[in-house]
């Protein structure tokens, strides 16, 4: 049975699903866990509801992977590895040289390499599992699905800053934009849900996890979205500040004697958001939890959380000149019904109205906005690696 | 006959106008120009267009104010210090320490110079005014009124940063916005344009100079603001960047070998927006000069500059949940029509309509939008020192 496998690789894990080429339902799925580090293990989910864990040291990707393929051989997924006809990597940054997914090669392989200024703790990491699938898979298709892709239609208006143009023309400096896999694929679905063509419609589409954008996407391309030069920007995360002043980090560093610009970018990273406004938790669910138990701070980063998100949509409505769809997915935008109601309810003035039932569902695929709304609003979970997959099916057609 | 004088003391300059108290008529206005720099002179302006002007060279703004009360004197404009009966002194940052203008005493003082960490080239310009004064007219009433007091209304979902709760705290690091004088002197003259209660309004003002900002006023009150922490964010300006991912400065340092936050906060100062994107000038006539002549930079720069306020309106008609009224003021905002036409078409979306003959017309205070239009569109020129002399004669009342 031919297959493929997706691949997420990150600095300490690897993700995977593996396909089936024919029918394209999932066979299994998994993660490696804690590769160079102590305590790392290979978790595989697959057939019905069944479940392996092997706990074994692995100090790098080459080692996990070979581990990984050997336990799919032994749970009788692959017979032989010659059956994997294709490898969908996700690659976090594709600068301007990819707006489409593309054979990996060795050119691919030195941009991407290249690249890895734009996203240091990514792009290295996706690397290390494009080259151990390449020495174990040699002869299948290796593919490389960029999450800045689908924004490089962004119009200039939109991705240029405005300073100095040197920095853009010699450095690269623009907005990249990210989550673009799970934002096409949840734009796609919507106009399935909708019954519309792709290409007619404008939606907003909310990509709510520890990581999260928004993005416009008019007549079927990027817009504009929210993340910018690097994943920083935008919308309040788990523990990313999104938009500042700039300024105030030359005030905070005079004030905390913090020496390196790179020191206070980590902590605009890792120590804001929901878990520095409301000092309890970078998890939005536990933030909930001590709101409601009536902690001021952890309040306050969830009004914050729904400003960012309504400040952006109000963008994007304008400057799309309208919208028809917006759409909720990611950890936060497919389980909370609280944030989408809270947005929805903010739209009101523009004719949004709720359907209470349906925006209740958590996880389900379904219009949360009432029938008479001016706009549809959706929960739509996302599938990266199913869009991944799709790219990699029509490439090996080809 | 009793005066008011109002001052918008600079660092190198210092920008005065002296009212009748009665008939609150301007009977001159004026600058000192270069001071402590080589060159400096006093010019002004009175009576039906008679201008005035003395080179001198001034070494500090002491001794430039005593020049300048001497040529009033001689010019007849006032007969004796002791007609000026009030000073009103433009204060840029006022903290959460000013939601209102003040009278000016020891504790003021103090706290205007603590301040000066959050403006440290304006604050310490607009002390050196009023000790001067305070030296030279003892007796008058001093008022200080803050270009951040309009804003304290904001709230706290729209002034908080998302950055270490902490930071707020200890440093008092949040949106402060500016243009305060500007923004509450425009709102209200729509309301009266428009023949409606500022009270029940919802108005975005946006005041577009060589700074410029927008503010969303609900109520009759700052309800958001696009300047943030300092006067860097927000819309493109003339030499200012506005809104940029903060991790560009990082990579820019390291790629430029730049040391230290200031130098890099230094070029999105002064080294970005009209001037930066366009290579041409931080002047947007000689930018829209250039752009007429085929120039692609100078044409990028002003679809920055439209889009970056287009961002903010949509986010603003968002937030307040609609908008009645929409205000162009400041030196672009007065005298651009194609800035207020490219927003206006924009916006058509929303019903928004253009009254082509009104809008032509620069500096007028008219309304540019439709008849239909569901939106009043209007120039109104900005005052500030009308403003201030207003918050002046109030306190000198009481």
């Amino acid at each position: 049975m031919e297959k493929i496998m997706i691949i997420n690789s990150g600095s300490s894990s690897l993700k995977f699903k593996l396909f089936n080429n024919e029918t394209h339902e999932t066979l299994a799925s998994g993660i490696i866990e804690r590769i160079g580090i102590h305590g790392s293990k290979i978790k595989v989910k697959y057939g019905a509801g069944q479940k392996y864990e092997l706990d074994h040291e692995i100090t790098n990707h080459l080692q996990g992977i070979e581990l990984l393929l050997n336990v799919l051989k032994e749970l009788n997924l692959i017979a032989d590895l010659s059956e994997i006809k294709g490898i969908g990597h996700r690659v976090v940054a594709g600068g301007e040289y990819f707006s489409q997914p593309v054979i990996v090669d060795n050119d691919v392989i030195a941009k991407i390499k290249e690249l890895a200024q734009l996203a240091p703790l990514h792009n290295p990491a996706n690397l290390n599992g494009i080259k151990a699938f390449r020495k174990y898979l040699p002869n299948s298709l290796s593919v490389a699905v960029f999450d800045t892709a689908f924004h490089q239609t962004l119009p200039q208006e939109n991705y240029m800053y405005s300073t100095p143009y040197e920095w853009y023309e010699k450095y690269g400096v623009r907005r990249y934009g990210a989550h673009g896999i799970s934002h096409e694929y949840v734009a796609r679905k919507a106009a399935e849900l909708m019954g519309r063509p792709f290409e007619e419609l404008k939606l907003i589409t909310c990509h709510l996890g520890a990581g999260a954008s928004i993005t416009a996407i008019k007549y079927g391309r990027s817009f504009d979205t929210s993340m910018g030069f690097t994943p920083l920007s935008g919308i309040q995360m788990a523990t990313r500040a999104g938009d500042v002043d700039i300024s105030l980090a030359n005030y905070i560093m005079k004030k905390l004697d913090i020496q390196s610009m790179s020191d206070m970018v980590y902590l605009l990273n890792e120590k804001s958001g929901f878990l520095g406004v409301s000092g309890v938790s970078a998890d939005m669910r536990d933030v909930e939890d001590a709101a409601a138990t009536g902690n001021e701070r952890a309040k306050l980063a969830i009004k914050l959380f729904y400003n960012s998100i309504l400040r952006y949509v109000g963008q994007y409505i304008a400057e799309m000149g309208g919208v028809d769809g917006i759409v909720f997915t990611g950890g936060i935008g497919e389980n909370s019904p609280e944030t989408s109601e809270a947005i929805m309810k903010r739209l009101a003035y523009m004719g949004v109205t709720i359907n209470e039932t349906e925006n209740k569902k958590r996880g389900a695929q379904t219009i949360i906005s009432g029938p008479d709304s001016t706009v549809t609003v959706m929960r739509i979970p996302t599938d990266e690696e199913y869009m991944i997959a799709q790219h990699v099916w029509r490439l090996l057609e080809n």
